[in-house]
């Protein structure tokens, strides 16, 4: 039986302002990115949407950002690498914290936003963030962009690592993604995006820009619910795998601590 | 053979702000208060710090705050219960985070400024920073007032309390802290400073302000390392001590991660 | 003529995250209190309601807080008065700057939350919020809570001083807010709030709780925008006082820069 | 008489960190750039350094930062447009509110570290820059590396420039700075410096890092005060410039608000 797992970020409110429908997602997806408080979530909002995940039985990985919190972490930013490691390991500890208070394990990471899209090619700060989950607990698995070099470089250095594709990205025929910038590089028709993801996980392909196949590796599928016709898509994407017999679960099922 | 612990605030830099002299502390005390990134400490110089105290094989605890940089975690906040319960776990796990990449386990918490004070008396934000240990450590010991409230009412919800008394305050004739305002509050000698730690170690006690005796249970002295004075004094404490026999060790015995 | 002026908290998103319409509010109130960044607000999404502000001819004040980004500035702080008048004078400078470059000048002063309730009775933390605008500009009138010591306090000390009453909240019989811990203390019925809001303008009453009138001395009301609902209850609260013939004006024109 | 500037970076403590000698450097350079609260200063701490400049009758200008306190503004960031025209308008307004309350008029605007360095040849970046100070006071003077782009791109949109060139720094020889990462690059002789500084002033030129003579037209002089040595360089060199009859003066005379 085919299984593929679903993967979504929560925990992204602050403070007095809301952001997402965790409680939405956590019905949709089987893992959740969970903010660490350096592009979005405090820690009070933080624990709210572990304890929720751990009722939902959706696993959780520590979603490591650079600290911007006014950028929401989507800006590049160089730091030197002991900034790098510190910032990432002192993030996964505090989530290991308050998954610990919610009576589940941190079971990946995940970097977010610009320092994600950095270490899909930039090595050094690559090589940062893999120094940090090994320094802080190196069963932690990784979640990188399929095809990006970041990919072989964690399992080089010893990291499981769980490629994921974009559910709502178009795709270049090198498997790279189309840059946001042009045009076409978001799709929005729920039933088209559902039926590319279902030939992903059962074919690996993935169909390009250009009307071509390209090979993507996934194990994972990164959906969005940042407003609401996010969550339709993403509860569309999962029905229509599930309706497909595809079983959607967890890379690594959920721990308790 | 007598044994007494010696704790200190340490970690308290702030990216290009320095702040005290650790390495020079951690040859002094057995135990340190790491700054969590609330009130101090960025986490490339919290790791720094923690290697240091792995070397020296000093015991840490998770110094937490607090959310104030700008004002140092002194100032007085009402939080709720979650979010002050979420901000003790949050730290407590950044912290423990950080030792584990230092080979070092996280033995106790120690409560900062404005929250170390106000918890001594406040039963709820005390019980809060009680709940947010047990949450995410219940072997974690608390670091408390001597003769505080919060002694008696941490140790009947289960936690390991260690009492502790304050090398350079004066006392009043109840055993409580004479206040910051009043004149007289913080003893400047080394001497007096080191014979009084002795006599409280040996005997007990301490000497009043009205040049009384009261009765301090303390487990550990706190000591303070901010200014090259304050490293003297700390440094001269520490001496006296072991002259008389009495052996410097911390209450907790470090761990490696 | 009968004249009253409309105030609303505006420019509340903070970086990715949106709070309010402020769009909408707009066109109903006569008067914006902005976020000045301590609470909520970055600059560039101050600088876009301000630009609004200007485009739609309402006057803008500066809503200035304590520096409690997590919190919404709604927690209470104890700074010292060089903290405070600090702070004040910076907020307030950085609201000027940014009114300038929308070709506005800023007309008046509102504290926020923890703030505003602290100086409605705190002489200590009302003089330094009265001596931070005088030393940076004493021309700047502060809207002050109906009733409260802080009126006369600040009249004393020479500001123009703005008496506010608030539409959706209930009333003691001495003319001071039923607490929010108290049943009934928001309102929710937007045609008895409109009515309410009428009777005080035009016979300077409101009634209170226990079904008594009293006597509120207000140059402005303050409406809250940050539902749909709120919108809705203060647009309703402007046609009515516009169909009584009423005249909605700011107590201090928009002045450009 | 030939005329100079010197100026240095003030103001750089934070909340109980503190950094530099803000009151020996008031003695020796005519020109502050004083910090804004993005990457150092927090408003209190910033209106104590004012008042001081405002006694010593050093003119003032706004030390503009990326928001990174963390990273004392030192590290690449890339915001866009909207959002560093608004942190510079936000800052300089900050700095002129307090000024104003310390009875000075800020003259001018030099961006601090990482964004001083990206405008020096970054286009966009340095528009930005400069739509911000015409927005808020086109009065204001740009302090700018000399040679680099900035200084005719900022003079075309129309602002006062003020080349400066450094005093501890060793130059390449079409004038640009020896990169720190190259040995050599900064200089630690204060004689040596003096007596370049001294020929910059009288002939125009500074010897090269391959000895050779460039033309570099500054018309202020940047020099250090973060530790005892640097502030003693400083003094030197303007003992050296003094003794030689130069006439050190802000290139705009400090204004009161």
């Amino acid at each position: 039986m085919t299984v593929i797992d679903l993967n979504s970020d929560l925990g992204e409110s602050f403070g007095a302002w809301r952001m997402g429908d965790d409680h939405a997602m956590l019905d949709i997806v089987t893992s959740a990115n969970v903010a660490c408080g350096f592009h979005a979530g405090d820690p009070a909002g933080i624990l709210r949407t572990l304890r929720a995940a751990s009722k939902a039985g959706v696993a959780v990985g520590a979603h490591v950002s650079y600290p911007d919190l006014v950028g929401f972490g989507r800006r590049n930013m160089d730091p030197s690498s002991a900034e790098l490691i510190g910032d990432v390991i002192y993030q996964i500890g505090a989530l290991k914290g308050l998954a610990a208070a919610a009576g589940l394990a941190v079971t990946y990471v995940k970097p977010h936003g610009a320092l994600y899209n950095t270490i899909a090619s930039d090595k050094r700060q690559a090589a940062d963030v893999i120094t940090a989950i090994q320094a802080i607990d190196p069963q932690l698995s990784l979640v990188a962009l399929a095809g990006s070099s970041l990919v072989a470089q964690a399992r080089e250095a010893g990291l499981t690592v769980i490629p994921e594709a974009f559910a709502d990205r178009a795709y270049n025929a090198d498997g790279t993604l189309v840059s946001r910038r042009q045009p076409g590089a978001v799709l929005h028709d729920p039933d088209l995006v559902a039926r590319r993801m279902l030939r992903l996980v059962t074919e690996g392909v993935v169909e390009t820009v250009d009307n071509r196949m390209v090979r993507i590796d996934a194990e994972s599928i990164c959906v969005h619910g940042d407003s609401p016709s996010a969550v339709a898509m993403a509860r569309h994407i999962r029905q229509r795998l599930e309706s497909a017999g595809i079983k959607l679960q967890p890379f690594s099922l959920p721990r308790t601590a």
